[in-house]
């Protein structure tokens, strides 16, 4: 039969099995978005029973979160250096998984009396929006950004309350007044930049709030709450290196567990500051 | 009855509940991985036939693969530029896991007649190895390296019998010989080189082979096999981008389909450079 058809016949037909295998590759590819999706649910439904279990002990190891972040190769760009000193007051973190695009972290922070910061355990909510109009400013996005917002989303979040370390009080935002603080403009926005200030980030006033919100908040759920004992482990061992390992204090004798060693912990390690203590052996 | 403790004895009791805390992580961390490998094993079983059924469609579109890989930002640095010509004769790629560490690639070459190349059909196998008593040679790798392929594993493959381009005669290490070529060690190192080559690598000869021969492996099995449509698309994108998107060619009431437009497609798609072709417009 295909001996009887033209030249041209012949390359309309190509032509249209070539357009029936690109609509199949675009079935196929919607095919395999939705396998992710369903791999991501497997995944969350299986991990969530043991990322219980690792709450509860973390919650018996002191300084667990402050160790993570402060080693963290990326947290340090989303925070001022000022903020590093109120990590220790992080006791433990929980990220709960809404649906596939929605997620909340819970922070508890212990109390810091020298600075009236109280026992405080918040939920920040992070969801997906697609709806642009909800932007309050609009005029740091260009237009391009504005059409991927509106095709592909951008998280927002509620403001969340928290008492600020009162040592911030020259620039938190509830404290200051441009009536009565002559360099009102400049403490704000270095308020704007802490970490108390992301609590309160709502992903619809660009560059009027925290910057970057959005990517903080991605980078504890995707990688320092699911990965945090990868990076704790990788910490201890950026340690053993610095202070000279075994040489210095390690029993060669002690129990070296599936993983990671243990014999770095010592007495010290229940101190406020352990690694900085131990840098100076 | 904590209060008839020394503070000694309560020091000890927190380092014991510390070291258990500690002991609870690495179980915890077991778990974590077992849990990887299990979502692993799950995405495989439910993805297996989607692949199946792109492979199938993938058959249909000329040059699907050497789009995929002339566009890869990282693919062309594993090659010569030399060995790009040759890429349209990969048909068709396929990915077969075998454990969690061992997975196949088999590639289906077209042939090429003016360069003597045969329709050839070659399967790939990749093992990882932890013995490194079987690496022939050593002299390139630090002991730390050897260290970590001992304890971590490192990617093994047998040899596969492939016939090279007829083109590639002066560098094929079957073909040249040190009594007979005086440019010999410089021919023998291009040859050794080239994709061609990378078949024949077996990760056990370290500086004498191929060169980061696991990096394409683990590159195909990571990236190129599982998002070839995202690059594909992407890719068709670009050239998109290049030739002035819709005032040039495209028609707006063409049907945009979920995820990439098919209207970029046309005859010329089906000419052996079509996107080198196109770009002349």
């Amino acid at each position: 039969m295909a001996s009887q058809m033209s030249e041209k016949e012949i390359l309309s037909e190509e032509n249209l099995k070539l357009s029936k295998a690109l609509r199949d590759l675009s079935d196929i590819e919607g095919k395999l978005e939705k396998i992710d999706d369903q791999v991501n649910q497997y995944r969350i439904s299986i991990t969530a029973p043991v990322f219980e279990e690792r709450y509860n002990v973390i919650s018996n190891i002191p300084n667990f979160w402050k160790t993570v972040l402060e080693t963290h190769s990326e947290f340090s760009d989303f925070i001022p250096v000022s903020d590093f000193k109120y990590l220790e007051l992080i006791k433990n973190i929980k990220v709960n998984t809404i649906s596939n695009s929605d997620f909340s972290i819970t922070f508890e922070f212990d109390q810091l009396q020298k600075a009236n910061f109280p026992k405080q355990k918040i939920t920040k909510i992070f969801k997906l929006s697609k709806d642009i109009n909800d932007l309050k400013y609009t005029s740091k996005l260009t237009d391009e950004q504005l059409m991927d917002m509106q095709e592909f989303g951008f998280l927002t979040s509620e403001p969340v309350d928290i008492v600020w370390p009162s040592d911030y009080d020259s620039i938190n935002p509830k404290k200051i007044s441009s009536k009565t603080d002559p360099n009102f403009k400049q403490n704000y926005r270095a308020g704007m930049k802490t970490f108390f200030s992301w609590l309160n980030w709502t992903g619809l006033k660009h560059g009027k709030e925290f910057p970057n919100g959005d990517g903080l908040a991605n980078l504890f759920m995707e990688d320092i709450y699911p990965h945090c004992l990868k990076h704790y482990i990788e910490s201890k061992r950026d340690f053993e290196d610095e202070v000279g390992g075994s040489e210095s204090e390690i029993d060669e004798d002690e129990e070296e567990l599936e993983g990671f060693h243990v014999d770095v912990i010592s007495k010290e390690e229940e101190s406020e500051e352990p690694l900085k203590k131990k840098m100076k052996l």
